[in-house]
């Protein structure tokens, strides 16, 4: 390989080699953001229909969560970053002592996949969080409801994450360790995304908000500026902010916070990579969270996360009908419209409620973002063939 | 090959297979802005290090100059498209014959590809344009300075065109078919984006004021909204929706007008593809050249080409002196700036004045933004290893 090591100078065109564990959108996008600069980024990922696939210098199958893959995959870059963090911690430990830059740091990475851990986190750093149990099981014998049940690994988009309401919800929970949580009453959900670079520099994008769809627990909703004060932004900011300089993390911290009816917040969860909920800052922020998270983990100054304009952002997931080669349908209407943006992420097979997309839509007024976004997603429509 | 044919739903995700003669920054550009669409692209280029080569689904080597590397590409894509005009539009009006979808066609290519029929059709059509005298060889004994030479093909960035002073400056000139062109005395360089689809549909890109480099005659800076009055911004816009009517283009057309001192214009000379008068539309506008050029040969509706701000643009070129493997210097200062877009086009070898990126900067004040590409293009250099 003719690689020349130029840190000193700048990684673009080439001279670092990137490698991503996860080869789905959120790989696809950060390639995207980063492809003016040239930077070489390969890819790690199970299917060979991965998102990443037609767009990465280097697109490798193989599993992330497997010690053999990761490290096989990581001898051939420089620097090493995650898009999920389902991942084999350890071989990324053994890529570190090999001398490999590895970011977010596999001890971060273990703070949050695991959401025991992170809560003991919170508690240890008086980080403000709802209060919890952590037991090595599922519970069988639980008396005091509602509570929201945890699973400690493995959830995301909605699984893994369930309301009890009363001893008749205990019988259906997998095994596994779990954190179980006192419901709080929220007024609203807020995230954060906050960066922080190798050098210690840390960049926090404006809150944004997020309306939740009531059945399949996923993300339908989310805009900028949140519908908060402006003292209430500045502390979910700073909540964001001291995660980063706790954990030291080097990368992308998404903090999912929970605004209750009295104004205070506490953090829900975190993950240590890109985030839905910071999807619109590729058009509405000066920064994108994709170019700021490549930015962080290679050293180079972070850019200026403000906003250019109020925006919002839905999903666009796969009608719950159809499973099968996806089509669109309602593609029209989206694209003449000012403002509209439509991301696609490259999957050929759609399933109900799958993500396979989303709309940004930039306005001055965030009200009106938030209705075309709304509208469009009746009109734009993902179904099978 | 697994491809269903979806003209009647949509082109994305694969559906359709769209194929660019050359690979340099205008296809890579190209490719970034519909990646989002996940668009199938391949890009036939000469060179393998060419620009799209990391990033295109496909990445043929061959020269877009011969009959049948054309016709070999061409049989694998169902729409045919061009980032230069130096190409063989004999093999894509075979093609077209074939049944494949070639725009812009070939036809109005040879237009545009050739500046003595490009002029003929300026005086066919009553479109303003400078007086002008067409030579089946360079002259040997002109008397009438001063005269603007052009050749009549091959001319690009600066090459090809010659200022003639006095008959010392014939001797030079290389042979070929050539215009003579009078010189104008020139107020400003204005830029306008012109697209038309399949459909017939026009949409026109906000007017651009460009200033150029007196030695390598290469645009310096391109800025937008031109400092031009409303009337003169509606005029340039009427003449470049004039061209795409009377030449029926499908696809980009590049206009570049002089405006004179006494406030009329003239068409100077167009391209029919993406330009870089436009790169400024990445950030400036609603919708970039390069996503507006891939809806209107797809036939899909034209985007918003309306300014989010006010920009300006900045061509990045290899320092005089040096020539190699690139080496970027001062890019901190430049990552630092609040609506400042670094364009690296994959180049690895700089060449005294190659065009080796660009730098666009978003400001509510278009002097501010001049100032910011003006001060930085002083900072941030390219030399070689």
């Amino acid at each position: 390989q003719n690689i020349t090591h130029m840190q000193s100078t700048t990684p673009f065109s080439g001279a670092v080699r990137l490698g991503i564990l996860g080869g789905g959108q959120l790989g696809k996008m950060i390639i995207d953001e980063v492809m003016r600069y040239d930077i070489f980024v390969g890819t790690l990922d199970p299917s060979t229909q991965a998102s990443t696939a037609p767009y990465a210098h280097i697109c490798r199958h193989g599993d992330f969560r497997k010690r053999e893959d990761v490290l096989e995959f990581g001898a051939d870059f420089d620097v090493l970053t995650i898009e999920i963090e389902d991942v084999n911690t350890d071989a990324l430990r053994e890529l570190e002592a090999q001398g490999k830059r590895v970011y977010p740091q596999p001890d971060v990475i273990d703070i949050f996949r695991d959401k025991s851990v992170q809560k003991e986190f919170y508690r240890k750093h008086a980080i403000p969080t709802s209060d919890f149990v952590i037991l090595e099981n599922k519970p069988t014998d639980w008396d005091d409801f509602p509570v929201v049940w945890k699973a400690a690994t493995g959830g995301y988009d909605g699984k893994g994450v369930k309301l009890l309401r009363g001893k008749s919800d205990l019988v259906d929970l997998p095994d596994g360790r779990c954190v179980m949580e006192e419901l709080v009453p929220i007024a609203k959900e807020i995230g954060v995304i906050v960066s922080r670079n190798v050098s210690g520099e840390i960049a926090v994008f404006p809150p944004v908000e997020m309306e939740f769809h009531p059945e399949a627990n996923l993300v339908e909703l989310v805009f900028a500026p949140a519908n908060i004060s402006a003292e209430q932004s500045a502390e979910a900011e700073r909540l964001a902010r001291i995660l980063a300089e706790k954990t030291r993390i080097v990368g992308t911290l998404a903090v999912e916070l929970f605004l209750d009816n009295d104004g205070n917040f506490i953090v829900n969860e975190s993950a240590p990579r890109v985030h839905n909920s910071g999807h619109l800052s590729i058009e509405a922020c000066y920064t994108s969270q994709f170019e700021q998270h490549v930015r962080a983990i290679l050293d180079l100054p972070l850019g200026d996360t403000s906003l250019i304009m109020p925006a919002a952002m839905g999903n666009v997931v796969g009608e719950p009908e159809y499973s099968g080669k996806v089509v669109y349908l309602g593609a029209e209407e989206l694209l003449r419209q000012r403002g509209v943006y439509l991301h696609l992420y490259g999957k050929t097979e759609t399933r109900p409620y799958r993500k396979m997309g989303h709309i940004t839509c930039l306005h001055k007024s965030t009200t009106q973002a938030r209705e075309i976004v709304r509208s469009l997603r009746q009109t734009f429509k993902i179904i099978a063939q």
